[in-house]
This record gives structure tokens, C-alpha cells and sequence, in this order.
């Protein structure tokens, strides 16, 4: 910039000074010469045409532009674009300096209010132990003081369904506080990418302490393990120094569980020899894992066969977890290992992905699957389909499936890693909850009514999300109450009208089951068994058995967890700012109050399958190459949680671009 | 620029068209006017006075842009500025994205040749183990099978001085393998800075892998146990996939040790409740023990007096670790733990550091430490000095100082985190080597000869550099062999001149002891007790005796490390490339033949005590805020391994300034 600033001044100079000379010789001339047409004449067409050799030297900067311009200007131009590039790199990093200069401060704190009470807690509860009324940060500040009056709204863990619910609440109407052992929140759907370092592991976590700080809430570190609904207490299990367990209350006016799920067993022996890969430390474990496998394998001393045995990876589970795994660890073995470690090393690798099902990715569309299938094919991972694990023992993995003859037949893999990715089953907190409750049924999560309310608790305390819960899709429970609701001419059978007002009934209560009543009338006529045009209670219970069975429950995904809280947040804030004016009209302040049912709008899924991704957006799929794998990163950068993470993950990949993944075994 | 390019084009076609148009016009007025004159005068003058009022519309850019030029200069400078900065980074990042899109590959390797002997290796050596004769990549392609003929270049640890090695060490000469339990390299100076989480652990560490490729080299992780100098033959300890230990002998026919050391006892008990700082394990324990610390003391069960021990950091050691350390939990504390944790934490941290001598920071000069302990006390950083740690225990470190009646007191502090950092010790490889030469008699360290070579080993065959190894100090061990060289007439007594003789023999051997050696006539005379002008047998030993003692030993410092390492590599470089130039010319290919005797050129040095730091150059010393951090960033992030570290630890210290340390306890 500066140099085009210089050589623009040259030039208005230049000009003025050439005018102001012809301008003072012209003047001059007059006075001396006798023509002034003469002199004029000439001097112009030197300059236009430069036929006639003048008097007086001809400006010059006319004919050397002509001639110059374009080199000059390609120049010119050139030096302006570097020169610019470095200024407005030397600008940003400038930028980024001085702020970072003003951000070391020298604040002392003295003599924080602090309750006494949270310094010595009382005890109480069943158990007798400690209970958290007031926290150590209370009263340390006027907002804190002022949101301790208010009610307490308890998370419990701090997956997607709790960033849902703590992105739309508000501040200022509850205080908060969030339970979870781990002391952030992750991206997991780039936990396959963590695990071999595409992206580093940090960059998939953020502290729930920076999270809650947006509603001034709260953090405890530890476990929740039982729960009061009588008092209104979540029992803690906290980590003491020594490593001890000391077991606390915190008492809640509204708890959410979000606290996930576990993986399921299948009630496959030898699961102590296999990988998860739900949390941070599962991708730890993981990356740690494959770094020794290529590193013993790489040893002189490491016989043949126990090489192919480190080096074969089997997936157990074709869903998009296992499959993003095997295109990890496809892509770690192409982009890096071939560079650094031996290659027979690469030469011996082997990925396997074990399918109970007929294709990978079934829950996808068949162009999907089909795509992956074929990708996998051209990359040497073998994909083994209609297969069941039978056992994981410390050498490899035993499963069944059906040989050319049809019967079935056992085979073994050698592996010395193996990833268990094959659905959830309730995590502890979640089957403690379920116990309590006796209509709680569900084999998998806490079921919950369309509001998110976890059914048979007192009403509007305690709500579920994400994979801890699953929305109830049983209608005949609700058959006596809706027949109240219905029969309006109470002959105790329901004609065609009350059958409409029962569908609209259903529709609000279970509105999963929407799609199944849209034939009101077919749907009528095919359960009036005795053709008496009117449904009795037997045909009712047959019709709504039917249909809760047709119902599909939500998938496991952070998707559904992501919108569930983002639901409840809304809905409690609502609640909250609302409660008064219900109040003065005399109105309950329950949820259905303030806020529809939860309803699930499915946005597409993805998967990632080595440089290519695919698409599903229900009707619509889309799959392919580099193109898709970058348009995969955009979506999964723009979902994330902050912009430290964003900027740290788009900067992993860009390192990974540049000089691979790191393969520093820690 | 496409903004400015068009706004120039523009104004040349106006000009041109200005010009076109005003001689046109004088033209037709020439036809049709009397007087040209009259109007060539009206209309210069309309032009530059706008006086009369002209027959034609007068030109009007002259006026405008003296008007509004300042205007539109402005605004027009301002969006190319704009614009190139988008532009620029737009450019850079489209640059980043088109090489990532090349970075994705699809070769394939099949048949990799192996030699049978790698695969299967024959025992050997005393213990009859496998030996590592030729490694699985030897013959994997052209470059490999023509470096497998060469000499084998051994190196134990993956550390500073192993580093040096590597960078000076030409490609090409020798079959390099680095044998060492850790995958990375460390850089361990910002250690402390990564013990908080200032930077990320993984931005210090540089796979070995990546940096033995330059020189085609090989690794081997595992750890070396034990040397057979009989046989060259190195015994390493590798671990199985089971966890189980498997040892092999690695052959070698130069050997560099570089394993470092570990840290002194000084006699104190209890070490096992405290940290150490020497390795990406430690500092990772360190922040996750921090992290700790502040969680259970976020709690609201947690009891005041507990609470205070939580936050009571303590360190033992006033060196530049401990001192760095020290600032870094000061740092963490006002920047982070301030803003996220219940303020009351923040205010209960106490940060103590025990120092055994009068200063902290003792081997700077004294401004330094003055300046260093100035800040500690305006930080409430605790500074103990003239004190002894006695014992370490599970709740706290027990000291001893003088109290006001001179005489000895304990102490105790209670504290969840004691840093153990004083000094160093051997490590067990070192002492094994030690114990196998029976000349080997310093208790820190293997000791060298000024060439670098282990004393006592087999000359030119087993090396040692950094903190494994301390260059000999003791001149009268040499004593009969100087008198040998020195003693011209062979009379038994050294004379003057041949005291100079011996004294450039001397500095040969020792170079340390050059600085003792400078008042060559006056030595003489001072040891010359029986005044004969020369020096017998019993005169010298007392004159060898003293200067050997006031030689002080070089530090324990990257910088040592990192020199010998180089001066290493580069002589071991040329050893490889004259071998046959001498071997041609009847000359032992020893090192004495290719290069000096090691010698040390002292750098500074420098320390980071907390948004300040201190640099002493030996004479001359600076020390400062902000401005000296930033310099001390500057120098530590130019001695990095590699531009990938470079890039990490930069976008670390962006990171935090914007959005602070992560406080996820991993």
C-alpha cells in the first residue's frame, strides 16, 4: 500500500508541476514572443504528436508511460499484493499481539463472602450425609447472591443433551448447577479423527466451567448415583485426594439427567479386550493402543505371524462410529505410517469391520451403503457382513457366519485391537432411576412422556435426554384417560367423532405416532371389527397396540440429544419468566403451560469413509470424494460448541496437511 | 486492488478523453472562431480561475478532485485495505487448502523386500540373546540397502544431545538407530509452561521418527539396559503387547549415550508424594494434579482447613525450573482460575518455593535474583531460602531453617502438590556403564574425555553427551604423560619453556582448564617452592592438582547438551567422510584427526518468573515485564525442533490470549 500511496503522490506532483510550468511558460512566451498562436500551436502538437522538435524540452512522462505501462503496472501490482499479503498478516498477528499484551493482569481477591454453610454443610437425607444447600460461590458477587434465591436447576453430565439445554437457557432465572465426572464437554463425533490424531484430543473438549459461566452456574466434579425424589436430592459420589470416595447431596428443584448411556453387551464374552470409544479416554486408550502396535510391530525381534496379528484392526459394528474408524485408521496407515515406519509395516496391515446386518451403514440408504461397501473394497478393509462376534479373547475375535453350505461357522481374526461399537444400554445412574420408578419398563433408557418428563416422577422435576432417555411411543397406557377425554356422549364406545378428537389427543400426548393416524377414517374402519361403527375398548386396545409398535423410537445420536435440551432450556427458561403471570391467572405452572411437546426434526446424517463422505438427508443423499470430505469438516466445524475449539480444530487440520498427523505415543 | 485497479483505469481514460476533447474542440474553434487566442485564454483561465463564464462547459475533474479528493483518498485506502486483508488471508488460506488437497494418497506397497534375518534374528552375545543384525526396513528400498553397508550408529535417548546429533549428522554416512522408551522428542524448557496447560503438552514433542527420516535412520522403542563393550553390543529392554519385558541386543559400532539422568534424592525421604519435572509424563501428572487440587476444592464439602492444603503449592528448588514453575501456577491462577472457579479459591492459594541457598535463581547474577525475588513477593509468591527439605509426606513437606535465635527449626506446610527440583543424579544405564569401567569414578555421571569419548571404553567406540555425561576435570591423571611430552632434555623437571609446552598440552586435553592456565610464568613461580626454576614431579602435581579442582564443571543444560550433540554429529560426519583419505595417507582414523577437543560457548541464560523474565549473559544482564517475556518467547520458540512445533506453541499463546488456558482435566 505504501508504495502504491508514493508513486500516486510522484504522479499528482508530476502533473501539477508540469501544468503550473506550461501554465508560467506560456505567460513567459507572451510576454516575449510576438505570436502566441505560434507558440501554443507547437507546443501542443509536440506533446500530441511529437512531429516537430520544439523549443522547449517536451514532457516526458507521456510517451515513457505509453511505452513502460504495462511492465511497470504488472510490477507495481505484484509488489502491491505481497507487499500487502505481509501487511495484513504483520496486521492481524499486530492485533492478535496487543491484545494478548493487556490480557496479564495483576487482580488480588481478598476476603470473599462466603456463606458459612457452604463451608460447613449440614447433613441430612436418608443417608445422612452432607447436603450442598449452598455453594462455596454463592456469595461471592451480587449475581451470584441474587441467583442463589432462585430456583435450583441440577444437570446431571455434560454431553450434548446438557450443551442443549445450557445454549438456550437464560440467564439469570435459575441457578445452575452441572454434575459430571469429567470436567468438560466433548465433540464426539470427531472421536474416530481423535483417536488416530488426525485432530488432537484437546480439540474435541471444552470445560464446562467456561460453558456454565454464560448463566453464571455452577460445576461439580462427580458422580451421580442415587437419587431422592421425596427430598429432592441427587446423591454425589465425589473423588477425594487420597482417592477415596465421599458420597454428598445436592438438592435440586428441577434435575435433568443427560448423563448418556453405556455400550451394549450383546452378551458377547471378552469385552475386557476391547476398545469403546464413547469419551476422551476411550480415544486416549485407543491412540495409545495403535501407537504400540506399530511400534512393536516395527521391532527386529516381533515374529511374522505376531506382526500381522498387532497390525489387523477389527471394528465390530458397521454403524457410522465403526465405520469412521476403519477411514481413520485407513487413512493414518496411507498419510503416515507408509512415511515413517517400515514399510512392510503398511504392507501387513489389515482393517476388518464386522456387520451382524447385510450392509455397513444400514441405517442409511442403500446408494450409501453401497458407496461405502465399494470404497472399502478398493481400500483393502474388508468388510465382513451377516456376521455375529461370538467372543474377544486376548488374541484376536471369534465370529459366526454362514459358510458357503449355509450352516453356520466360527472364525478367528488375530487382532490386537478391537473396537466394540454396537448400540447403548443404560448407564448406572439411569438403571438406579428406572428401579426407583415401577413403571419405568424401558430395558435400554428412562422413558419419558413427549415434555421430556421422566414418567411416574413427581410431575415437573425431573426431566431425561439425549441417550439417557427415551420418549414413550406405549399409547394403550394412556386408553382409560384418553376414552374420558373422548366420550362425549360417555356410552363407553367411540364413534367416528370422538375417534377424531382421540387422534387429535394422541397426536398432542405422543406425537411420534402422528405419521401412523394420518387415514383417520381407514384406520376406524379396519379395527371396527364388529362393523357396529363405533370402537369398543378391545378394538381401541388392539388399534393403539398396533400403532405404538409401528412407532420407530428416536436413534441414539447427538442430534436428538442436541434438540432435547435445546428444547427443555427454552422451555424452562419460558417457565421461569412466565411462572408469575400464570400465578396471577390462576393458571398451574406445569410445561404444558408454556410449551408444545418435543418434536424431532431430523437434519440428515453423515459419516466419513476415508477422503470421501456421505450424505443422508432422508430422501436426498449426496456422496463423494475430497469434495464431500470437506463439506463433512464444514458441518462438523460449524456444530461445534465454541470458537477456541473451532479455531483449534481447523488448525489441526491444516497441521495434518502440512506435516501429518503426530504419531508421539503419550 | 481489483477496487483501485479500476479506479486508475478510469482516471487515465478521462485524462485521455480531457485531452482528446480539449484539442478537438481548439480545432473546430480555430475554424469558426476570430480570435484563437481569446479563447485559448478564456479557457485556460476558466480552468484555473472559473472567473468568466465559458462558452463551452469547463473540464470539470481539476475542481472536483481538489475537493473531495481527501474524502475519497481516505475511503478509498480504507477498503483496499480492507480488502487485501481479506484478500490476503483468503489467498494464504486457499494456498493451505489446495496443498491439504493433494495430501490425500492412494499408493499402495506390495512385496516389500525383507531380509530373512530381520524377520528372524539369530541369538547371541553373553546372555544369548536375539540380536538385532539387520532391521525390517533395511533392504526396503535402494537408499536403505546402501546405508545397511555402513557403519552403525547407535544412539540411546531421544534428547537434547541426541538431537544435536541429528542435526549436524550428514545423511548418508552411517546406518543411525535411536534406541529410546519415548516415541517424541522433548522440548523440556517450556515444560513448566505446559505443566498448566499454557501451552499443550503435545506442542513440545516431535516424534523421533520424523527426525531420524532426514538421516534414513531407524528407531527402536525400548530401553537400554545394559552395554557389552566386548562385543558392541547394546542390550535393550523392549515391552511386549502383553506388558511383559523382552530384552535383545542392538549391535553397534559407535555408540552415543544420551539417556540424560534423573533427579537427586539429597537424602530426602518420602520423594514418592512429590512431583518431579523432567518428562511429558511428569508434566502431565503435574497438570491433572492441579486440576484436581482446584475441583475438590471447588466442592461444597470441602473443608476450609483441607482446602487451604489444596491450594498450597509448594516447590522445592530455586532454579529455573522451580522458579518457572512457580510463575506458571501464579499465572494459571490469576488468569484462569480467577475468572472459572469460586473466587475463595483463587484468594486461599499459597505458592512457596524452598530454596536451600540465600537467593533463588543463585547461579544468575545477583540483580537477577534480586529482580526475580522483588517479584515473588509483589505475587505473593512465598520465597523460603537457607532452608532444607527433611521429609515429604502424603499431607505436606516438612523443612528446616534457621529461626531468630540462629538456631535449626522444622517447619511444616501442609500441600497437595510438592515439585521435587534439585539437581540432577545418574540414571540407571549411566551407573551400569559406570560400573563396568573401572576408571569411571564421578558419582553424577559418565565422564569423558575432552573428545567426548567414555573414559575407558574401547577408544573412538562409545560416546557420551548432555546430562549423562560430565567432561573429566582432573589433570593430574595425565600427569606422567605430560611430563613425558613436555620434558625435552628428559631430566625429570619441567623448566620454563617446557612448562609452556606443557600447558598447551594441557589446554589440549582439558580446554576447561584454560582460563586457569593464562599467567603461565607466574604459575611457575608460585609452585616453584624449592626456587631451582623448574618444576619437579611432587611441584606439578600440587599446580595440577589445584587447577583441576577450581575448574568447575559445565552445567546440567540443554544448551551443553544440545553443543556436544552438534560437535558429535559434525565430527562423526567428517570421521565417516576422510576415513579413507587418511586410511590412504597411513593416519588412524581417530577423532584427534578430524576435529578439537569439545569446547562450550556459553549462550545465557534465561527464566521466566511470571508475565517477566530475566536474561543473564554472563556480563551483562536483562530483565524486565511484558516486553522481556515476549523476548523469552522469542528465544524458545526459535530453538524449537521443527516448524510444526514452531507453528503448535505459537497458536498455543494466540489461544490462550484470547481465550485463556484449558482447564479440562484430562
Amino acid at each position: 500500500m505504501a508504495t502504491r500511496c508514493w508513486a500516486r503522490a510522484l504522479g499528482q506532483v508530476n502533473c501539477q508541476l508540469r501544468a503550473r510550468t506550461s501554465t508560467n511558460l506560456w505567460h513567459a512566451n507572451a510576454k516575449c514572443t510576438s505570436s502566441p498562436k505560434s507558440l501554443f500551436t507547437r507546443n501542443w502538437s509536440s506533446s500530441s504528436k511529437r512531429s516537430t522538435s520544439p523549443p522547449l524540452p517536451p514532457p516526458k512522462e507521456k510517451p515513457t508511460r505509453s511505452k513502460l505501462s504495462r511492465v511497470v503496472t504488472v510490477a507495481r501490482w505484484s509488489a502491491i499484493a505481497g507487499a500487502s499479503c505481509v501487511a495484513s498478516v504483520l496486521f492481524i498477528g499486530g492485533a492478535i499481539f496487543l491484545h494478548d499484551a493487556f490480557t496479564y493482569t495483576d487482580r488480588h481477591v481478598e476476603r470473599v463472602p462466603v456463606n458459612p454453610l457452604a463451608l460447613h454443610p449440614e447433613n441430612g437425607g436418608p443417608k445422612d450425609l452432607p447436603i450442598a444447600r449452598v455453594l462455596v460461590g454463592d456469595e461471592e458477587d451480587e449475581v451470584n447472591k441474587q441467583l442463589s434465591q432462585k430456583p435450583k436447576l441440577v444437570i446431571i453430565g455434560g454431553g450434548w443433551g446438557a450443551m442443549g439445554v445450557l445454549k438456550t437457557l437464560q440467564s439469570g432465572e435459575y441457578h445452575v448447577t452441572v454434575i459430571s465426572p469429567e470436567t468438560f464437554t466433548t465433540f464426539t463425533p470427531l472421536l474416530p479423527s481423535a483417536a488416530v490424531g488426525t485432530v488432537q484430543i484437546r480439540s474435541l473438549i471444552e470445560p464446562l466451567r467456561k460453558i456454565v459461566a454464560r448463566v453464571h452456574g455452577h460445576y461439580i466434579c462427580g458422580k451421580a448415583v442415587d437419587l431422592v425424589m421425596s427430598e429432592q436430592l441427587v446423591e454425589v459420589e465425589l473423588n477425594d485426594t487420597d482417592g477415596a470416595k465421599r458420597n454428598i447431596y445436592v438438592p435440586y428443584d428441577k434435575l435433568i439427567i443427560a448423563c448418556g448411556s453405556t455400550s451394549t453387551t450383546h452378551g458377547v464374552t471378552g469385552l475386557e479386550h476391547s476398545f469403546q470409544l464413547k469419551t476422551i479416554s476411550d480415544a486416549q486408550a485407543i491412540r495409545r493402543r495403535i501407537a504400540d502396535n506399530f511400534e512393536i510391530a516395527s521391532l527386529p525381534t516381533t515374529s511374522p505371524e505376531e506382526r500381522k496379528r498387532l497390525l489387523s484392526f477389527v471394528i465390530c459394528g458397521g454403524g457410522p462410529t465403526g465405520v469412521e474408524t476403519a477411514a481413520e485408521i485407513y487413512d493414518l496407515c496411507q498419510e503416515d505410517i507408509l512415511n515413517y515406519y517400515p514399510k512392510l509395516c503398511r504392507e501387513e496391515v489389515s482393517i476388518n469391520v464386522i456387520q451382524s446386518r447385510e450392509h455397513i451403514l444400514n441405517t442409511y440408504n442403500e446408494a450409501i451403503s453401497n458407496y461405502a461397501e465399494a470404497r472399502f473394497k478398493r481400500d483393502d478393509v474388508n468388510v465382513i457382513t451377516n456376521a455375529r462376534v461370538k467372543e474377544i479373547t486376548k488374541d484376536g475375535i471369534i465370529y459366526t457366519s454362514k459358510g458357503s453350505d449355509k450352516t453356520l461357522e466360527d472364525q478367528f481374526i488375530p487382532a490386537n485391537f478391537v473396537l466394540w461399537s454396537t448400540g447403548i444400554a443404560m448407564s448406572p445412574f439411569s438403571h438406579r432411576v428406572s428401579t426407583l420408578l415401577p413403571n419405568q419398563v424401558h430395558f435400554k433408557a428412562i422413558e419419558t412422556d413427549a415434555h421430556l418428563r421422566v414418567k411416574g416422577a413427581p410431575l415437573g422435576t425431573v426431566y431425561a435426554v439425549g441417550d439417557a432417555s427415551v420418549l414413550e411411543t406405549n399409547i394403550v397406557g394412556h386408553l382409560l384417560q384418553l376414552v374420558d377425554e373422548a366420550d362425549r356422549n360417555q356410552d363407553g364406545k367411540i364413534d367416528i367423532e370422538e375417534w377424531r378428537i382421540m387422534v387429535a389427543q394422541i397426536k398432542k400426548r405422543i406425537p411420534m405416532a402422528q405419521k401412523h393416524l394420518e387415514k383417520i377414517r381407514d384406520l376406524f374402519q379396519r379395527y371396527d371389527t364388529d362393523k357396529d361403527d363405533s370402537l369398543n375398548l378391545n378394538e381401541l386396545a388392539l388399534l393403539l397396540q398396533e400403532i405404538s409398535s409401528k412407532i420407530s423410537p428416536l436413534p441414539a445420536t447427538a442430534q436428538v440429544a442436541e434438540q432435547q435440551g435445546k428444547y427443555l432450556g427454552s422451555k424452562l427458561s419460558k417457565l421461569a419468566r412466565q411462572r408469575e403471570i400464570l400465578a396471577a391467572n390462576g393458571i398451574p405452572a406445569t410445561d404444558e403451560a408454556v410449551a408444545k411437546p418435543f418434536k424431532y426434526t431430523h437434519l440428515g446424517s453423515l459419516a466419513y469413509i476415508g477422503n470421501a463422505a456421505v450424505f443422508d438427508f432422508g430422501n436426498k443423499s449426496f456422496m463423494g470424494g475430497l469434495a464431500a470430505m470437506y463439506a463433512w469438516r464444514v458441518v462438523y466445524w460449524s456444530e461445534q460448541v465454541s470458537m477456541r475449539t473451532r479455531a483449534l480444530i481447523m488448525f489441526d487440520w491444516i497441521i495434518r496437511g502440512i506435516w501429518g498427523r503426530d504419531l508421539s505415543r503419550l
